[in-house]
């Protein structure tokens, strides 16, 4: 039944499409991966892609399933919270857990893309090309079209099976959308706000000029600027903005003096960190924020969508990286059942898989509201307060919404969505009602949040919701 | 600041174009209508499209609005409630509502569309074309390009604003999919399940086959018969049922055999009345079920998506044409305080209306499980059991969900969609939970319905949720 001698070609070298590759090969398949950019390790590209990622304990599982947390550990930046900035300039950190073995880290994506293709490339299983563009696939004939990028030569692939690790803008989505030869359920949806990158630079002497081992960010209701360190010393700072609403948005930032203005006025303490921020902000480019969503991400077992050209989402969870490194994970475990037939491989895999992406896409827009706003308002001040209490007292036996996503890596998204948002709601309301405060007995309050969980788990249950 | 002497191009000629052109056309505006179909009042066309529909209070604003409630009452056979048919022929009815005025309507397709188009046609200021097909939409130059059907000539039109009243595979949406030059969010779903016509053919004289008065169904947990009557004494009967999925479905029932023996087994009254199932079954083409979202319906002041074209829903509300009505009572609404101003009407249009358009996708999606599953449940008959007293005992008081979507039309779809599950949520937790039970004093009942809703509503708006 298992054939390894057969041919895989994977679409795009990115972080999901090497990790794959690696792991296939490390497996014995014959792995075969175009990538539309030039060769990062020998180019700098990385103009308009974030420069740095939240790398957390979902995407460690990847890297421990190739084998790589050795080589991976030195890259990474832990953060051990989100360091809010107000208007005055005045600070204060917010653990991500009350544990304190559990936190992020920022992580180069240049840095970790490169790590990953290196390994790949030392199985000679494996064959990377560059510079290779896909313009569509034939997913009947499993074959792909491609064009060079230098030359302009076109040519097809042909493999026995594809998937396509090619991004937001995948080929092969395009590709099952446009042909229209069976019933493919799509989404996208575009946030009102674009983000563009920034830069604290290092010190003269190399060091970071503030805090290093925190997420920063400045949230203003209806904007707000994050900050994550690189091993350099610098920061990448990203401002989230309304394209058109508001006083300020990027379509009225035209001017140096209208972008000092803006930043003198919400982000005082950051501009001071920034002399440069006029140069990056005509410099570089406004990008838009998508969430997609499809259904089926394979054909027969042909061809396969895995990472975001399966389930794009927005980066306010930082869990881009870590659900599609989990992809893999998830791959992984189902070609250890049925390895040797594609076509249930690749269903199974979607069966289990797919429940879990469309809820990281959900959170990931929640955390875009809560990281600009509500992380400024004082019941959330309040049960954040409370729930880091409950952590700290009871840490086999509590997890925030937040902890569950982010190191509750044995159990998926949409568990974790579920008894994330009830127990959310349990806090809220009990706060709003009095029926808990935070200067109360903190064993009460676990009791009485696990009470009120579980009643609204079960009532959503009855009523037929989830 | 007003002209009426602009020039509107309308795309599609269905309902909702035919509505909204008879509309225009009475405020003034010179209205030129294409339509890809040849005339309906020529020709039999309704292969492949539902024959008959449900006809509600949100319907009739929009009829009402252009004054023809006269002449489209005739056209309509009143279904008062759901009759249920089980596996042994047992019938019962449910009402629609405990409000005895309250119900819904069967009424054609074809005659209403027919009725439209004359009374557009009257008006010396509208031009209706007919097999004239678009092709795609220049939505800044406000041009469409058609060809002619018969004779495949092409043409390109210009106006002085274009509204795609096109339908679910909108030429317009996908120019603007296609386009790229705006940040355009969309999404298409399809249900696992597709649809088939089948028909009960009238009596020898003319009579109705079984009760006229209802809308019958066949609720089968996973699958679905419903049957809607027409004027001339048959029913249009509709199989809804998954492609791939269960013992039977529409990739398995290939010979006439397979199809009479699923009949057999699971509507055997509903075989008896349908000699000609066979037939049916296999001249007529089964289709997909989806829902399209997608946001922004126009361009500048340029074109606008109205009807399907911006909303495609599944059937199971009945609410299809009456959403697409209510669009153009809703636009009439915003020509009335904007008139002259095409780019703010279509953008104060969209902001009130897609909420709404948006939930009554939502509703539709509901209640495809609560008629071919809910409604067979004890917990479910009990509620409806419980409502229905409601509603009889205090018509001024109480309104379940169905019928806040159907026959509340002063309130929006969402707010109908907010208000009805949190009711639903309620009773059937109460229900549960042994709160209430349908033996209660029915006062009693009303108040812990509107309590427990209201407490449901708050919980959630303190949680951040809707």
């Amino acid at each position: 039944m298992l054939n390894k001698q057969q041919n895989i070609l994977i679409i795009g070298a990115g972080l999901c499409g090497s990790l794959l590759a690696l792991r296939l090969a490390q497996r014995g398949y014959n792995v075969t991966v175009y990538e539309m950019r030039p060769d990062l390790r020998k180019t700098d590209i990385s103009a308009g892609r974030s420069i740095n990622l939240a790398f957390s304990d979902r995407g460690n599982k990847g890297i421990k399933l190739v084998g790589l947390e050795d080589k991976v550990r030195p890259l990474c930046i832990p953060m051990n919270g989100r360091m809010l900035h107000d208007r005055d300039g005045k600070t204060v950190l917010s653990n991500y857990s009350g544990r304190a073995h559990e936190y992020i880290n920022s992580i180069s994506r240049g840095g970790l893309n490169a790590l990953l293709l290196d390994e790949a490339e030392k199985h000679n299983n494996v064959t990377i090309h560059f510079n290779k563009k896909c313009k569509s696939v034939n997913f009947e004939k499993t074959t792909a079209y491609f064009i060079d990028t230098l030359d302009s030569t076109e040519f097809i692939e042909d493999a026995d099976c594809i998937i396509a690790t090619d991004g937001a803008g995948s080929a092969l989505r395009q590709s099952y959308f446009l042909e229209r030869k069976f019933l493919f359920s799509f989404s996208q949806e575009w946030l009102t706000h674009g983000y563009k990158e920034l830069s604290i630079l290092p010190e003269k002497n190399g060091g970071y000029k503030t805090y290093k081992n925190a997420l920063h960010i400045w949230p203003r209701g209806d904007f707000m600027v994050i900050a994550l360190p690189n091993l350099d010393g610098s920061f990448t700072v990203t401002l989230f903005l309304s394209y058109d609403e508001g006083e300020y948005n990027f379509n009225n930032l035209t001017t140096p003096e209208i972008v000092i203005e803006f930043f003198q006025k919400e982000f005082p303490d950051a501009l001071e960190l920034m002399p440069n921020l006029v140069e990056d902000f005509f410099e570089n480019p406004t990008a838009p924020l998508g969430t997609v969503k499809c259904s089926p991400w394979h054909y027969k077992g042909n061809t396969l969508l895995m990472g975001d050209s399966a389930h794009a989402i927005v980066p306010f969870y930082g869990q881009g990286m870590n659900a599609s490194f989990e992809d893999v994970v998830e791959f992984d475990a189902v070609l250890d059942t049925h390895e040797g037939d594609w076509e249930t491989i690749f269903t199974e895999y979607e069966k289990r898989r797919k429940k879990d992406t469309d809820a990281i896409a959900d959170l990931a827009i929640d955390n875009f509201h809560e990281m600009k706003d509500h992380v400024g308002q004082a019941i959330f001040q309040e049960k954040r307060k409370i729930e880091m209490a409950l952590e700290k007292e009871f840490p086999e036996d509590y997890a925030s919404k937040y902890s569950l996503v982010t190191f509750n890596e044995h159990i998926g998204y949409r568990e974790a969505m579920l008894r994330g948002r009830a127990q959310d709601k349990a806090i809220l309301n009990m706060l709003s009602d009095g029926v808990i405060s935070a200067d109360d007995n903190i064993k009460d309050i676990l009791v009485k949040v696990k009470t009120e969980t579980k009643a609204i788990l079960e009532d959503d249950k009855i009523a037929g919701l989830h």
